[in-house]
């Protein structure tokens, strides 16, 4: 009855001995009324049999986990705000892990998933490599990937949001404002946001009939420092940008720093758009114009869709992403050359 | 031997129907050697019987709860990945909450907590009322809390931050580098972290020998916008200051709004300093000289002492402070004015 590395008592043991499925099983557990009465009674004796009461009387206190690679950017707080209040909502605990990208610690979070018996994970920015996967399984946990890192597969549900529109949109604003050299800061290469809003950038210039020009385009890590260098790069070009695009609010605002160390203004000289508006976006001076990222909803959907699973329900639409919306603020003004006028340095 | 709310089993109960304490059953369960052999082999019959192994047989997965008035600022994050950190190291799951100020959130909290079996609480700027506090006992639920709101009781253990040392520290920078008039953007004025760097920084004035001008200090909320507007009604003085001193990074950051607002540039205008050291603070322009608030090193002593608490052990020092430190960046430069020159507006 007890999983052999643990002793703990999992659904799936309650489930295996009542000869249910593991969804009928949690169907009981959270008192629902579509299950055959045999069948409760059954699966409520063996429940009593082997203390699976312990949680929860009335309410079963149910644990999702939700996973990092890194807490180190603000970022992670708006997805954490989202699970709590929903999972809260739902009376169950919200347990919080940074796994540094390391299998030691991946494996130790496993061990603690198991032997906590938690019911649900949520995973960010994950590429739930197959073993991973296999393992959640085995443990019968169901999953979720929030901000998918690749192109995501069929099997786990994933919930993102609309990167390649979102690029779409800021380049719009810009070319819309007359600028005519904007440029766009990448984010790290291989994940799937970074490629689908350098994409969206790229279908923004085609919209407008500017040409693409590769030296516009600087590979960035999504860090701060990374954005600064470059404006510093992009500033010293013989034909500098009057705008730039970074595809996220850290780098937006290392380009502002960019944009200061040569003596100039933000946006008096360069216009800025980020991507995600995080509080920071809001708190910068000027005040950022950037592409707001749903963070706080998708964690609102991640932890409602992992506690529909933990229900035994079906998710229907396994691919989600939530829209994006461009958020005009203070860092981007009109070109001040005609749109007809060529650009001189 | 079952809670009555909730029929979790709890280590109290073990703990009564063996006839020892709480503490003893905790230095079982984590397989310590301090118990007398017959008292760990009458517990562990107890545990055993009454199905405790479930959360864990070799290492029992342990859970502490931290708990949040809000998720809104970046602040939260940094004591969130200290806690993540010491817990994690010690095979604990950390359950994070927001409870929002409302009773009904804080009662809901008490009865997820009691329902899951965690083991310990990390309250963040709590005020700890009475009522939480016997709650948590006759729950046998060790707390611990961090940055206190209050000035703390005796009974549960505090840790903080400096708060009086580090205004002191920033006020002296600024008098160092020259400056005479030196505003203060005091934060909450309710909390016992404002009143400490208010505190500090009159301490700071009065060791360079300035005079303390109740026009210099301004009453903020710790939001960015409340920075702004304290940065607006400075800077509209007949005699402005040339230096301010915010109570905390985001009041700080609204103050640089306030000053480019005029036309007006940080630092060459005005000397900005903040206190905490978020993220935040390396990532503004210019990045802002600000008191460092080690948050992520108070998360990581919390956890270490709830879990120490967990285990029975007692706590020497339930009064602890960390040390704070001014880190000098960018924002900072000093006075225009020779020390000596009577100040013009």
């Amino acid at each position: 009855m007890a999983d052999e590395q643990t002793g703990a008592v999992t659904i799936a043991a309650i489930a295996a001995a009542a000869g249910v499925s593991v969804p009928t099983v949690s169907r009981v557990l959270n008192g629902r009324s579509d299950v055959a009465p045999q069948t409760r009674e059954r699966v409520e004796q063996l429940l009593r049999d082997h203390g699976y009461q312990r949680r929860g009387g009335r309410a079963r206190a149910r644990l999702i986990d939700l996973v990092f690679n890194d807490l180190d950017s603000p970022w992670a707080l708006e997805i954490i705000r989202g699970v709590e209040d929903a999972a809260h909502a739902a009376g169950a605990g919200t347990v919080v892990t940074a796994i540094h990208r390391r299998a030691s610690a991946t494996r130790g979070w496993l061990d603690n998933l198991s032997a906590r018996a938690s019911d649900g994970a949520i995973l960010v920015t994950s590429e739930l490599d197959p073993e991973l996967d296999a393992e959640l399984r085995k443990l019968q946990v169901p999953a979720v990937v929030v901000d998918p890192a690749g192109v995501p597969g069929l099997d786990v549900p994933t919930i993102g949001a609309t990167n390649w529109a979102g690029g779409l949109s800021a380049t719009e604003h810009l070319t819309g404002l007359g600028h005519r050299r904007i440029a766009f800061v990448a984010g790290t290469p291989d994940l799937w946001a970074s490629r689908a809003r350098l994409a969206g950038y790229r279908a923004g210039l085609e919209a407008a009939g500017r040409p693409f020009d590769a030296d516009l385009v600087v590979d960035g890590d999504f860090g701060y420092a990374s954005g600064a260098r470059a404006a510093d790069r992009l500033l010293a070009l013989p034909d500098p940008p009057t705008a730039v695009f970074a595809a996220n609010d850290q780098m937006a605002l290392g380009v502002y720093e960019g944009v200061r160390r040569r003596g100039m203004r933000v946006p008096e000289d360069v216009s800025v758009v980020g991507f995600d508006d995080l509080p920071e976006a809001r708190w910068s001076s000027p005040p950022l114009t950037t592409v707001h990222q749903p963070l706080t909803e998708m964690g609102v959907l991640a932890a409602r869709t992992v506690l529909r699973m933990v229900d035994g329900e079906t998710i229907e639409s396994p691919r989600l992403e939530l829209a994006t919306r461009l958020v005009v603020r203070d860092s981007t003004t009109p070109s001040r050359l005609r749109p007809a006028e060529p650009v001189s340095s």
